[in-house]
C-alpha cells in the first residue's frame, strides 16, 4: 500500500497545492487504486502520475466541502470516456447522491460502467477479504467522517522445505494445511499445520481523517496506525483560528499521532498562507510532539509501514 | 476587447490543453471580464493570468456538457473566499440552475455576492449602454447555444479645439453636443452637433459558438464579426466523424467564417488526438478556405478587430 497525494492545499486551489485528494494505491494487493476525496481538477493531477482512472475501484469522500467533491463529476465522466468498464463505488456523507447524480444528468454523462454511491455514517463500511474500512465522525462545522482502512492479517506462507523433509507429497493437503487447518494424511499422521507454515502478517493500517478540530475520534481512528494522514490547515500559534474554522494545527494532529500511537504522521491540506519556506517550520512544530512527520506535497508518493 | 483562451480542448481534459473556458476581457470598455462556458479547473487556469475572479461579471455557458460546465461550482465558490462582491449572472440553457443550486447547496457554500442564475433559450439575452448579446440555438447532440457579442456604437469624441475656435465656451453644452442634440447659445446661436464631434465608431463584434455541426444559424451568429470564435474537434478528413458526434471540422468552420463574412477565425475545442505537430495541417486546412486562422492554445490572448 502506497498512499499517493494528488491534492495537498485547504479550500481553494493555488499553483503550489491543488484542493484535496489522496490515492490509496493497492495494485500488487488487489489490482485498484482508492481514493479519498476528490476535489476540482483531481483529473487533471492524474495526468500527472501513473495511475490509470479505469483502476480506481472506490472513491471514499469525508465531507461534502467544495474542495473535497467538486472534481467528482469529472473524474466519473472521463473515467467512462477512458474505457473505464469495471464498476467503481463511491462512498461519502448523505448528500453526495444527490450531487453526483445531477451532475451526471444534467450534463448527460453517460457511463459505461456500473457506479454505486454508497450514502453512509460511522460505523464498518467495507469489508472483503483483504480490506476492512471503518469511519467515525470527526469534529468540522459540516458532517466531516475519518477513514480507517486496515488491511487483513495475510496468513503465514508456507514452507515448502520442511514439508519435503517430512515426506508431506504437493497436492490439495498443501492449499488446506496453508489455511491453518488440520490435516490427515492418507498415511494416518496428523499435521499441525503451524508447523509447515510462518507466522502469519499483520496487514497494514493507514486512517485518512477529513477535516477535523482535534478530537477523541480522530485518536481511536488512528490508533496504532502505520500511517496517519491528518489536515493541519494552521501552524501551531493560530490554534484560535484553527478552531473557529473547525480545523486542526500542526502541533494538534502531532499530539492525536501521539496519542494514538500511530507509527507515522503525513500532515496536508495545509493554507495558501504558507509557503515553501514556511514548511520547515511547520514540520518543527509538530516534530517537537511527534515523530516521524512529512508535510505532504502534491504528487509525493509515500509507502505505508 | 481581448479573448482570452482559458481551455481549448474537447471533451476530457488532457496535459496540453483543459477543456473550453473562453475569456471576454473588457477591462478598458466596463472594467469587467465575462466567461464563455466554464469547464473543469477553469479557475486553476486563471490562476496562470492577470485576471481577477471579483472581475468576472457574467458567464454564458453555450450547452450543459459536463467539459464545460464542471468548473462552474469551484469558480464561483472562490470568487466568494477572495473577497467579491459584486453580483455575478450566469446565463445558460434550462438545467443550469439545477446544477448549480445543487453543487452550493450539497457543499454549503454560501456566496458572499448576489448570484444571478437567468434560464435562457434563443433571442436577446442582454443589452446596456456598451453591450448588446444575442443567442441562437446550434445543431449539437444537446441544445446547445452560439453568442454574438456586439459592442455598441461609440459617439464621436469632442473637437474641443474647434468648439475654442468658435468661441464656444466650455459647460453643459458640451455634453448635449457629444450626444449629439442640436444646441442654442445664450447669444442665438444654434450650434450643429456634428460639426464639432468625430464620426461615431463602430462597436467590435465577437461570436463565441458553443459545440456544433456546420449550420446556418452559426453564419447568421457570426455575419460580420470581427472575430468568430469556432470549435474544429476534427481535421477536415474526419467530416463523418465529426457529423457522427455533432462536431465540426478545420474546414467546415473555415466554411462558417467565410459565409459569414467574418474578418477573422479563431479555432478551439481541438481534440486531444491532435499534436502540436498536427496544428500546422489543422491550420492549413482551414486557411485553404478562409484567412486570417489562429489555432487557439491554452492563454493565448487574441485581440478583437
Amino acid at each position: 500500500m502506497d498512499i499517493l497525494f494528488l491534492g495537498t492545499g485547504a479550500g481553494v486551489p493555488g499553483k503550489m497545492r491543488n484542493v484535496t485528494s489522496i490515492a490509496l494505491k493497492m495494485l500488487n494487493e488487489r489490482g485498484a487504486v482508492w481514493l479519498i476525496d476528490c476535489g476540482e481538477a483531481t483529473q487533471h493531477q492524474i495526468l500527472h502520475t501513473t495511475l490509470k482512472p479505469r483502476r480506481i475501484e472506490k472513491i471514499f469522500i469525508t465531507h461534502l466541502h467544495g474542495d473535497h467533491i467538486f472534481g467528482l463529476p469529472g473524474l466519473l465522466g472521463s473515467r467512462s470516456f477512458q474505457g473505464g468498464t469495471e464498476p467503481l463505488t463511491v462512498y461519502g456523507p448523505p448528500g453526495i447522491r444527490t450531487f453526483i447524480e445531477t451532475s451526471l444528468e444534467v450534463s448527460q454523462t453517460h457511463l459505461q460502467y456500473p457506479l454505486f454511491i454508497e450514502e453512509i455514517e460511522e460505523g464498518i463500511i467495507f469489508e472483503d477479504d483483504g480490506m476492512f474500512v471503518t469511519a467515525g465522525k470527526l469534529d468540522h462545522g459540516i458532517y466531516s467522517l475519518g477513514y480507517r482502512f486496515a488491511e487483513k492479517e495475510k496468513p503465514g506462507e508456507l514452507l515448502v522445505d520442511r514439508l519435503r523433509e517430512d515426506n508431506i507429497p504437493p497436492g490439495p493437503v498443501y492449499k488446506k494445511i496453508k489455511e491453518g487447518q488440520p490435516v490427515v494424511l492418507s498415511d494416518g499422521r496428523i499435521i499441525d499445520p503451524g508447523r509447515y507454515t510462518n507466522d502469519p502478517q499483520p496487514g497494514k493500517i493507514v486512517t485518512v481523517l477529513g477535516d477535523t478540530r482535534q478530537c477523541e475520534m480522530a485518536v481511536q481512528l488512528a490508533s496504532n496506525a502505520d500511517l496517519l494522514v491528518h489536515e493541519a490547515t494552521f501552524n501551531a500559534e493560530n490554534e484560535k483560528m484553527a478552531r473557529d474554522y473547525f480545523h486542526s494545527t500542526t502541533k494538534q494532529a502531532a499530539e492525536t499521532a501521539m496519542r494514538a500511537g500511530a507509527k507515522a504522521l503525513c500532515l496536508t491540506h495545509i493554507s495558501s498562507r504558507y509557503t515553501r519556506e514556511d514548511e520547515r517550520q511547520l514540520l518543527k512544530e509538530a516534530e517537537n510532539v511527534f515523530q516521524p512527520v512529512i508535510i505532504a506535497r502534491d504528487l509525493l508518493e509515500v509507502p505505508v509501514g
